[in-house]
């Protein structure tokens, strides 16, 4: 019964990443004013475009190969995770950049906000699980008992990341919402808000994708067999195993 | 390994839900000028407190009695966990009262922030999740199937509906500071960062002890053949089970 559902939840999850990406670039892009690199609030408008993409739907889509791919072999499926998040990480360095040069640029204090605080924790944590996970599992150095140790950690705190990233997004949509209403620079509706519902859901789909026992990786006791890059002991009957 | 870790993450857990609920009394107590009920802005410090109290801290103890009482009967826990969830929902229709009279005596419109919609959507959710599980679980209506069917639903949206809860109070949060920071009415430092943060904390550790393999309930062959609240079939292999 669940086999097939899988397609369509994917495809949910892609409209739904799709939607997000578009409704942020239209809002910076058309009610916001554009975009540029040169220190006007032009340049701030980079900052949720290339959040949105990296550290949500691409961050998003880098867990979801375990489940779109779940049938190609493991080493090609590690590699292209690794490959999708690095271009997240990516994507997020050049927002982050985008925002901390427009503040230097006209004199704003950084670090403030709770938004800030929390971003850069998601961000900071989002990097050093990636280096982890590069040493734990794709390079040879880990024994077969740290990358058992460390596996369910992994796939948990990937989705808490994840899950901390859009509440990072809400606060950020907060914030230029309250800024926007105070000063009367644009009216955008209830763009915003949706916007924000829009990432909730693209959350939830891929943590439920992610979580969802029937949608995991089905063992595979002959490659298992071949491979040293992974501890067969409990494959089989760990949940937690992507 | 994993078994005489159970008790410090609870105790863990416990500090930091008291640590967020006493920052937030603090925080409106304190800096905001205090409490009461006759529509001023004291009237609004008892919105946060309350959704504190109410769709976090009570909410994520309901959640963790399933790990808390793991070796007491699955019905007693059942009930513990309806009347725990039952006091979240009473705390929070009065901090949603508080908010809302507060908006209407002063003319302020209601609905209009992603942290109303979030948190109204959250709301909803929760008392129906909580309407559901109560015909599902607790009353003789449902079928084994059925149960089995809607058993891991109900855990994924129930920690859902936690994590919504806490980005929604990080939202109200970030609006809160925007309106102190640009009408000067109150100095609350880091005090309110530090508080984000204690419920991002929160949050994280229950959805830990929640879906971690080795804090779940064990498997009572002998309660389950006797009780009819319960399916029994892949009771001891599904992990999705309370």
């Amino acid at each position: 019964l669940g086999e097939p559902t899988l397609p369509w939840y994917v495809v949910g999850s892609q409209v739904l990443g799709v939607a997000c990406i578009v409704m942020t670039g239209v809002w910076m892009g058309h009610y916001g004013g554009g975009y540029a690199w040169d220190g006007s609030r032009l340049q701030f408008n980079v900052h949720p475009l290339c959040m949105v993409m990296g550290l949500v739907f691409l961050y998003g889509d880098g867990v979801l190969v375990y489940r779109v791919f779940r049938n190609e072999s493991k080493r090609s499926v590690k590699i292209l995770h690794a490959l999708i998040h690095m271009m997240a990480l990516v994507i997020s360095i050049v927002g982050l950049v985008a925002v901390f040069d427009y503040h230097n640029k006209n004199n704003f204090s950084n670090m403030q906000s709770l938004h800030s605080w929390c971003g850069m924790l998601t961000f900071v944590l989002f990097f050093l699980q990636w280096l982890l996970g590069l040493s734990f599992f794709l390079f040879p150095w880990a024994s077969a008992t740290m990358r058992t140790w460390y596996l369910p950690l992994h796939a948990f705190f990937g989705l808490v990341l994840l899950a901390t990233s859009v509440a990072t997004s809400l606060m950020g949509i907060t914030e230029v919402i309250f800024i926007l209403v105070y000063f009367n620079i644009m009216a955008t509706g209830a763009l915003a808000n949706i916007l924000g519902l829009l990432l909730v859901c693209f959350v939830v789909l891929v943590g439920y994708l992610a979580t969802k026992e029937e949608f995991r990786r089905p063992p595979n006791p002959e490659e298992e067999a071949l491979s040293v890059h992974f501890n067969t002991l409990n494959e089989g009957s760990d949940p937690s195993s992507p």
